[in-house]
């Protein structure tokens, strides 16, 4: 460390949108401290985006220009490539590749490219003994990656959960104060800049699922297995949903949860995002808008929370640069806390004998018989129903309401039950199943 | 690090209590993981307590056994002493110096220590280039040093305020649960080990104060300042308060905030412990038992909240642990984040000019003029009076209790109020001032 305590780190980055610009606003305006306490000087020395000329509200020509991410990835006077291009392939994976083959660190904001390539690229940061960080590309500014990586190191860590994508959480808890129903606010939230254009990849889980992914994987210890989170998003949720659960005492929430099983054919990892119900008074119930909120449960820390804003280029930046001091203190460590080879490669799990309480909600035809149909059901597929509400007649089109909470009781179950409704000509629409978050 | 590698790290335990044979049973259970994720294994070496033959559920015949702490830590085949003695000054103090001062590295549990002596100790380890490591001191297996030093390194820290002591918040929620009386509830916490025999440290809001202050050292860039610390414990604070709070949408919380203040005169730095009314909703009013908080406001990450155990063997023996994960992997640092000499000494911030909403509760006697007489205080003060609820006759003892809440106004002239009060003979206990938390 002595060598470098006096030289400063020299960064590029690659990418110049509003985290980009966010990461240059800040260590202009925060870099006297950032230099105190990272022991030297933080200093962006080249930089790299589509539009040289666009105006983004900080001066970039001070710094060295390169058109090609690739050289910029290769200057000699570049220590850290900061990756902001985003993609989980393209430009942002082969500027990544030639960063660390070249021996150079790299800090990056982006999921998806580590929920696909991360093992790889961290395979390069080991070998060249170079750097690989990317708190900035889980649940924005709060600091989870270091609080697995660092805070609960000394636990295994039996489960980790929560709310990873602030676009959902924003949407469903605008339904909840507003009574508005998903496509209404959608557009709201568009309009407001905390959705995307394309919002799929948010409101399908996706997003989540990549999250969820790189947590398990450190939490565990395991190697990232993007394809075996089972995903499902929010898009069935209805305004009705959410009043049905709050009359229960509930909101719901996206949730990201990961654990792993001990099976007779050995460990299995779990990994799903789903809409669940959360019990008002649940640390995770109050977390609303577009706030990110983590829970890790350490076998001697007991569940440890983490929240903060989960987006936007502020506390995007922050966790960047968090990460470029950590580097510059000579704290580097492997990207997934134990090295590569080390992780375990665990199938995922099937979770069908586990046991939850369920919320389940059926869209039916007005006509005489659909209770005994849908009962009937739940009884075959032996679902034992704690309570169960109709609504009130439509006002039109014939189609009613049938909420029901379970016992707790096997998925297995409830997914039999379901089986038998299929096909039914009572249901004017899938049904919706949502789980109710244990507390 | 390389010549360090494939060594383990060796440490010395002082002190053998829950927390000492936490940290033990946590090596023990989990040293596998924690050699893979520290890179070299963490060897318990020798221990000293006061007792050698006490059962302590953990076998230390094992470990060599130092009568002396001071010859302990000053043992060659020790690479770092966990100070788990407890008590500012003493042996605790003793057996610090002489693990500094010989080189070795320093993990403690002791915030009175820390809150005291820490800046004489970070000095000591930063001359002999030695860690000092305090995570267990704060919150308990919450990891907010950790969040504040490192997750959080890229910002400007605006305000650190939290629950910081579990005992007063077990307290404080078990009344507003059950409607018992303080000194009722401390009883039950004491019975169950959630409050000391002597309870004065924590109730009184010193333990809680200790900790703020080490927050506000490593948050700010402050050098620590215990004694400049404002505080008030949650003694007076009664179950009709809880109530009343309750029936205006509050909780009652012991809240420790500290910031930073520019003044004409230069920076100054305000710290205080005091119980509030924490707004349902708020994150810090759902937690609830022995439960801590922290939240941090930085510049670019805006508002992360850390959220734990606040206490207990396995939460303590955690943090401790986690700083040794630390020490194992070379990821040492300055105690403070910046070096003892670059903190910044701040003289106190005098806070009456600043402005607040206040709930204010009378114990007044039940006769007539009594309201005039508080309210022409309050307007004499020119403090503006939101809502005021005069309880019901009390049984007996000619007592009522007058409650009010004001519009925010500067807390100045909630204190000239109160003084134009005192020494009226219609008050018959001294008034409580609990200030609203803002959202």
């Amino acid at each position: 460390m002595a060598d470098n305590a006096t030289k400063p780190l020299r960064i590029a980055i690659a990418g110049l949108g509003t985290v980009g610009a966010g990461v240059i606003r800040l260590l202009d305006t925060n870099g006297a401290l950032i230099a105190a306490r990272a022991g030297r000087a933080i200093e962006v020395v080249a930089v790299s985006a589509r539009d040289r000329g666009k105006d983004r509200g900080v001066d970039i020509a001070r710094f060295a220009w390169e058109d090609d991410m690739i050289a910029l990835a290769r200057r000699d006077d570049v220590d850290v490539v900061v990756e902001l291009v985003g993609g989980s392939d393209g430009p942002a994976l082969a500027l990544s590749r030639a960063a660390l083959s070249g021996g150079k660190g790299l800090v990056t904001a982006n999921k998806a490219m580590i929920a696909h390539h991360g093992l790889e690229l961290a395979e390069m940061a080991e070998a060249a003994n170079a750097a690989l960080k990317f708190e900035a590309a889980v649940a924005g500014g709060i600091p989870v990656i270091k609080g697995l990586r660092e805070g609960t190191s000394a636990n295994v860590i039996t489960k980790v959960y929560g709310i990873l994508n602030g676009t959902c959480n924003y949407i469903l808890s605008e339904m909840e104060a507003t009574g508005a129903d998903f496509a209404a606010v959608l557009a709201e939230a568009q309009r407001l800049g905390y959705a995307e254009a394309d919002p799929a990849f948010d409101i399908e889980g996706v997003d989540a699922g990549q999250k969820l992914s790189i947590l398990a994987a450190i939490g565990f210890g395991t190697r990232i297995d993007f394809p075996g989170v089972r995903i499902s998003g929010i898009t069935a949720v209805r305004a009705a949903d959410i009043a049905q659960a709050d009359a229960l005492g509930f909101v719901i929430r996206l949730i990201g949860e990961a654990d792993v099983e001990e099976t007779s054919q050995g460990p299995r990892l779990l990994q799903r995002v789903r809409p669940c119900l959360v019990a008002k008074g649940h640390p995770l119930s109050a977390v609303d808008g577009p706030t990110n909120a983590v829970v890790a449960e350490g076998n001697f820390s007991g569940r440890l929370l983490f929240q903060g804003p989960g987006a936007g280029d502020g506390p995007t930046a922050s966790a960047v640069a968090a990460d470029l001091i950590d580097i510059a203190r000579d704290e580097v460590g492997a990207p997934f806390s134990i090295p590569v080879a080390n992780l375990a490669a665990l199938p995922p799990a099937e979770p069908g004998h586990r046991t939850e309480r369920t919320y389940l909600r059926f869209m039916v035809k007005d006509r005489p018989g659909v209770l005994a149909e849908l009962t009937a059901a739940m009884r075959d597929g032996d679902v034992s129903i704690e309570s169960l509400i109709q609504q009130g007649r439509s006002s039109g089109g014939g189609e009613v309401m049938v909420a029901m909470v379970t016992h707790e009781g096997r998925e297995a179950n409830v997914t039999r039950a379901l089986g038998l409704l299929e096909g039914s000509g009572s249901l004017t629409a899938a049904p919706l199943v949502l789980p109710i978050l244990p507390r």
